[in-house]
């Protein structure tokens, strides 16, 4: 049976630190990379993250900061990269030491920017580290829920079971429930293209569409997921799991989903620059809707919703005019 | 092409008026039963219905009303029952006019009582209506969104698609989008279904899982209703479909749904009695939860989420307990 060793968290953010709180709760130490010394300074001082789900109380003891991500991997077996999407490859820029030997886990929301490949496929095509030592976390997970404990059900993807198997006993405890899967990058896609779709929730729930149709665009959307998963990446997947469908709805249907808001306040007639300045953070599908398109692009998957949210954010297009034309698409 | 002729609405509550609406939208006149002799005097009075979507205005010169079940089926060739299920026998006891020259409609969420059957089933057994001449109608529809004439997807099923076209085309409008299928059954079981998964979601809710957990039950519901479909009548269908998942959705998460609210409370602990009393009316899918699990007696299909609601409602086991052993059942 694979051990996972010992394992260390990439990134300072809400979900990074849910699954610290995950981890630390069965292992007796994590490895923490935070970029900002005043931050994990802070965090030192107060016993929590000073920026997020500050509820959550760390016995900091048994945590190892730095500001400095060679030292985290140097003496780290397994990496949990949580770190949105945009900014990983300047994290990376700085790091000396090589990847291939770790286990590397992304829970990771978005395409690399430029490349817009997939965590799993950069960690593989620009740091050597083997596919099968690649792994992802998806389901269907709010940050704040797993802060209060709420139950929650994540799965680990790997094309090494036993390596999934490995990281999924880790995480698995009384308010979470695990599930291990080989379909790392269609989870990771999902997770991607569910951002998307919230994003599109939102528009149309700030130009007044009802509950009606935003049933109808959540029924559309799995479609076009699984039309997209099935052309990039092949496989006898279940696109109704909760680690597909679960994460859409979690995202598309929820008041606090970052991305939702941001498209809402598009609906509402904010330009997106206007609406990122309001909400003062990055909406991860605004970045994840370029990339999808880019990579569609080549594939020419049937892929309706997408066009339209890109069409709203990138080339200015009325949100009314593009989303009354993709109610004409629907079924 | 098939003709619809003259149509009739048979029900008063809030999904009848609702069609009534989209109906005499686009016909000059419908006839129309309500039950009571006081309410179709208050509606004439009024102009709209005294008791349900009472912002609907009607011209009632161009409806023909009538508590007289015999006068609406004698005058009318299309015949839309609108009746809450466990009513739908009592109703038709009256009738001695017969059923089998007309092209019937059900718009009805739940099984006829005591036989357990489909409403389509029950006319073709009961009244030797055709199969040929019996439709239903589905798809996500809060009757108050469509009474707001917010943009909804309307499902028409029926084997013969002349007729499903033809009353397809009646009800399209600005603000109501139609298709049509020849699955019948299955849209009739899965509105059933997914009033007992709204009260689900609601027990949830009412036991404070969470909107994590929330969309682990959907996405598990909805895979509950394919294989009950699958096995009451196979088909090739495709459940992500507007009509069957964007169904369950529009149900499952609103809060205006009565089935999630009747729920909720007994998951904050009323009695179904009390809870009952509390809502002063009927939630369907307290009745199809019995119907379906005794229909499913025979059918052996795996469908735990039925079981659990069905244990809290009618053998009144803990809802802590049902829910908890529930999570274990899910992935």
């Amino acid at each position: 049976m694979f051990d996972c060793g010992k394992i260390a968290i990439i990134g300072g953010g809400s979900w990074a630190t849910a699954i610290a709180k995950i981890v630390i709760g069965k292992t007796d130490h994590i490895g923490w990379y935070i970029r900002r010394d005043d931050s994990i300074e802070n965090f030192r001082r107060m016993g929590h993250n000073p920026n997020y789900l500050t509820s959550v109380r760390f016995n900091v003891d048994n945590i190892f900061f730095s500001s400095d991500l060679n030292k985290i991997v140097e003496a780290y077996d397994t990496l949990v990269f949580v770190i949105p999407s945009p900014y990983l490859k300047n994290h990376l820029k700085k790091l000396k030491t090589r990847l291939r030997d770790k286990f590397i886990i992304t829970a990771i929301k978005g395409l690399v920017a430029d490349d817009n490949l997939a965590c799993s496929e950069f960690f593989h095509n620009v740091y050597d580290v083997p596919i099968s030592s690649l792994a992802c976390i998806g389901g269907p997970s709010h940050a704040e829920e797993v802060a209060l404990e709420r139950l929650s059900y994540l799965t680990v993807g790997c094309s090494d079971q036993d390596k999934a198997q490995a990281f999924a006993d880790v995480i698995a405890s009384e308010y979470i429930k695990t599930k291990t899967s080989s379909d790392v990058l269609g989870i990771e896609y999902s997770s991607v293209l569910k951002n998307v779709y919230a994003i599109a929730a939102g528009i149309c729930s700030g130009l007044k569409y009802g509950d009606n149709f935003q049933a109808v665009l959540m029924a559309n959307a799995v479609q076009e997921m699984s039309r997209f998963l099935s052309a990039i990446y092949p496989l006898e997947r279940n696109v109704y799991d909760s680690v597909y469908l679960g994460d859409l709805l979690v995202t598309g249907y929820s008041n606090f989903s970052r991305n939702r808001t941001f498209g809402t306040m598009i609906g509402k007639g904010y330009s997106v620059k206007s609406a990122q300045i309001e909400m003062e953070m990055i909406a991860e599908g605004f970045f994840g809707t370029k990339c999808m398109k880019e990579k569609n692009r080549h594939m020419h998957v049937n892929m309706p919703i997408l066009d339209a949210v890109y069409n709203i954010l990138y080339e200015r297009i009325s949100p009314q005019i593009e989303i009354k034309l993709l109610t004409d698409s629907f079924r």
